[in-house]
């Protein structure tokens, strides 16, 4: 950002980015400890201070002063990365002029208030309760969608979908979903009756929470975590956070069973390693920031499930499990290997394998769907989960709200049209640990000999150092050779569960 | 604060004030973050995103609107409380707009490098790397002090004293000090000779410092620590943070000894009860702020000194060490009561008991009022301070910079005027407990039962409730029936060590 100076309007535009993203830093770490460490008689201030700073955050960037730098900026000389960051400048900018302060600060609120109250409503499985918040949150969240769709021309989910993945419309949405219904359920039930022909023994715990603190820590050092810039601590839905000097992943622990935990760990890790790598030179400008949700998905996903469940990775992983845990038989390498790549489908989405969860995603999609285009209530969430659980998955989930349509914090804060990434982030994980593979001849014997560095490499040189450089399909494009290809999502599954 | 309508210019400014402490909240939950929480990597952004901050603070408290609205608040029909309001509506205002917000930001920015570079400077002893860094915090502090001292017609240390404590003149510290250097010297020789013939057995470690948590932890619930509104953490210099809704709390652990820890616990306990109970209806307005920084060190302090190293009050806290440590010869009753009535002049400040503790500050507020005029510069604190502690202490520092002159946070942060507000907390902690004594007859019958409501009541009702709503002179005046006297501190230095 040398080349322009601050007279120039490009020039003041990249202050005021600046000065956003350090909002944005105070906004992070305050959210963090909302997750991890406050106490619950903060919760109201913390939701009023935050939803401030968003109304702050929001006029700033809204100014009609901001809309005629952009203007002028467009004009000026700008080297390509200099253009690359105004285009993410004016998105910005045009996703927050067209929704009034009011409507952000009430969604704000709405979705703090909703959210606060599921931690108590979800163990107590209180549906009614949950829905009467959730009414709010989908009314105000109708009333950006339909702003927003008329700005942009498009649907209203699709103008929801485009804040996490810019570009995306349903209607490709549909013919991914509709192509992977085409084939999982029939592999899924493969994969499941070939299994059942498998013994795989369990852990036998208690497994020591601080044992498991320091198993995860060692697994984040083998997987590169900065921790001179970053931290792991516990919230009730895990996450990664912060700002990129800073990464802050949560887990949660149980004593019963410490797979998760660590599988959690590795995955939040992915997206700590893409936050901890994004372009420095760039930091607090548009540019810097990683390109989507699905993108960000997509690295976490390469961790946890293309990498770490290889058998090579769990051949370096096990020791660090046993060193903590002593041996057993479970933990002997064949079964340690089986119990990591185990599907088994089941009513929780995060601890789903990725053989079944791309169902789980469907569901949701469906739903939120008709749920932003007015077709359905939120009354009407429960029996459709239902419906959607039997057929996609053969669960029953009636009146296990808990376990349902009350599982997830996304709808909660108003996040819809996130869902999707999850699955496209798989689908981009496996094109891009493919393409990995393709520039990277010893990759496999590199991972079976503990060695990362090789992978790590090519994620820096292909996707953490370009930030939102390039849009994303010329990103995946750059970096696989081809736009975004469900049949490398396939091909992975298939060689790794047939 | 529901009597004025916010069309009102009153209204207008209870507005801007809410908006104001929404961003204070932020910015004392990061700074918490900053000291318990982010690791080393993090810490230059966080010091940008909090200037940032407090640049924008700045801004909008002494925008010319501000001026105005208070000119005009001033005309309307307002009720008492709400003119208290207004009038430290006023002062913040009068504080901000004198100083030029490039002068906040450099400030603060200072200040933040000071502060970061002394945590690797202290444990090294390395004097001239911090001089370098203390030097341009000096510069920016004499800057500001020279501003507000002719905005204010007062001197330039007494411009930096009022921040702290309004109203509070060196000419008044001054006399107190000349009245202590009198007879305090004096008193700690005969108390260290006294002492010298009682034999006290020191407790043997190692104490485990989760049990020290946990004993921290029971101790902060005797005393009546709101955990719903609150927790305590580990950072490098205890401190008494967060907001009313939300006090963090810190402690350190040694383990080697527990006492300090424990003790330390005790006194941001005093803190935080204050913070606690402050006027929940004026919440976000300047009035439901603590009063002044002397009035806060008069909670914590006679939590820590006045009630909890009293005879009754220790008896109680012995069983909870001996929950978590087991009975051991120093832990008998006689002796543990001795350990925390030991008066040994030592070299750091914050472990220093009460009847030393006096020397400590009259030390530092001499060199810093000297420092502010200009007297000094930065080069000449060590033989100054070398100097003052033989002097009032018997002690040589000479060389040992980590445990001498920089020994404190105070100075990296500029925070010149602050100290002096110690040793007038320990006399408005003697005053306060005295006139408590004499409202509640049975207040030290009550505290040898284990029974501290009758203390908090009266805290509560006469200074926890009141916020800032009278000036620090006349809160003292109607909680005890007269202004400041130094007399009760030294009446009871007298009856509790000769």
């Amino acid at each position: 950002m040398t080349a322009a100076t601050s007279s120039s309007a490009y020039g003041e535009l990249c202050t005021l980015f600046t000065r956003l993203a350090r909002f944005d830093h105070l906004s992070a770490i305050a959210g963090w400890d909302m997750q991890t460490m406050m106490p619950p008689g903060g919760s109201k201030a913390r939701a009023e201070a935050l939803a401030e700073l968003s109304v702050l955050r929001h006029q700033l960037l809204s100014a009609q002063t901001t809309g005629a730098l952009l203007d002028r900026a467009w004009q000026e000389t700008l080297s390509d990365v200099e253009r690359a960051n105004l285009v993410e400048m004016r998105r910005q900018y045009d996703n927050a002029v067209v929704v009034p302060a009011d409507l952000v600060e009430a969604k704000w609120l709405a979705g703090a208030r909703c959210e606060h109250a599921w931690r108590v409503q979800r163990p107590a499985n209180d549906w009614q309760g949950f829905a009467e918040n959730l009414q709010e949150v989908v009314k105000l969240s109708r009333q950006e969608a339909q702003i927003r769709a008329q700005a942009a021309g498009c649907g209203r989910y699709d103008a929801l979908l485009a804040m996490f993945e810019p570009g995306l419309r349903s209607s490709e949405l549909d013919r991914i979903f509709a192509d992977l219904t085409t084939w999982l359920p029939d592999l899924l039930q493969r994969v499941v009756a070939r299994q059942q022909q498998e013994a795989v023994l369990a852990p036998q715990g208690p497994f020591d929470i601080e044992r498991q603190r320091q198993l995860g820590l060692s697994a984040m050092k083998l997987l590169g975590f900065n921790f001179d810039a970053g931290r792991v601590d516990v919230s009730a839905h895990p996450f990664c956070g912060g700002v990129p000097e800073d990464v802050r992943i949560t887990t949660r622990y149980n004593e019963t069973e410490f797979l998760t935990a660590l599988m959690g760990i590795v995955h939040e890790t992915g997206h700590a390693r893409y936050e901890q790598n994004l372009p420095r030179e760039w930091l607090g400008q548009p540019i810097s920031s990683a390109r989507s949700t699905a993108i960000h998905e997509s690295q976490s996903l390469l961790f946890e499930m293309q990498l770490a469940r290889t058998e090579g990775f769990l051949k370096h992983l096990r020791p660090l499990v046993v060193a903590q845990f002593g041996e057993q038989p479970a933990l002997a390498e064949d079964n340690f290997i089986r119990l990591n790549q185990q599907v088994k489908p089941g009513l929780i989405r995060v601890n789903a394998d990725e053989v079944s969860y791309p169902a789980h995603i469907i569901l949701r999609y469906e739903i939120e769907k008709a749920l932003i285009e007015g077709d359905i209530e939120v009354a009407d969430i429960p029996a459709l989960w239902n419906e959607k659980m039997q057929r996609y998955l053969g669960l029953d989930t009636v009146g296990n709200y808990r376990d349902g349509c009350m599982q997830d914090i996304h709808w909660t804060d108003g996040a819809f049209g996130y869902f999707p990434t999850y699955t496209l982030g798989a689908m981009y994980a496996a094109q891009l640990f493919n393409a990995a593979r393709q520039a990277i001849p010893t990759l496999d014997s590199d991972i079976a000999q503990g060695n990362l560095t090789s992978l790590f490499h090519w994620l820096q040189q292909n996707i953490w150092q370009h930030g939102s450089r390039y849009p994303t399909a010329e990103l995946i494009g750059n970096a696989t050779g081809e736009p975004l290809n469900p049949r490398y999502f396939r091909q992975h599954l298939e060689s790794r569960y047939l």
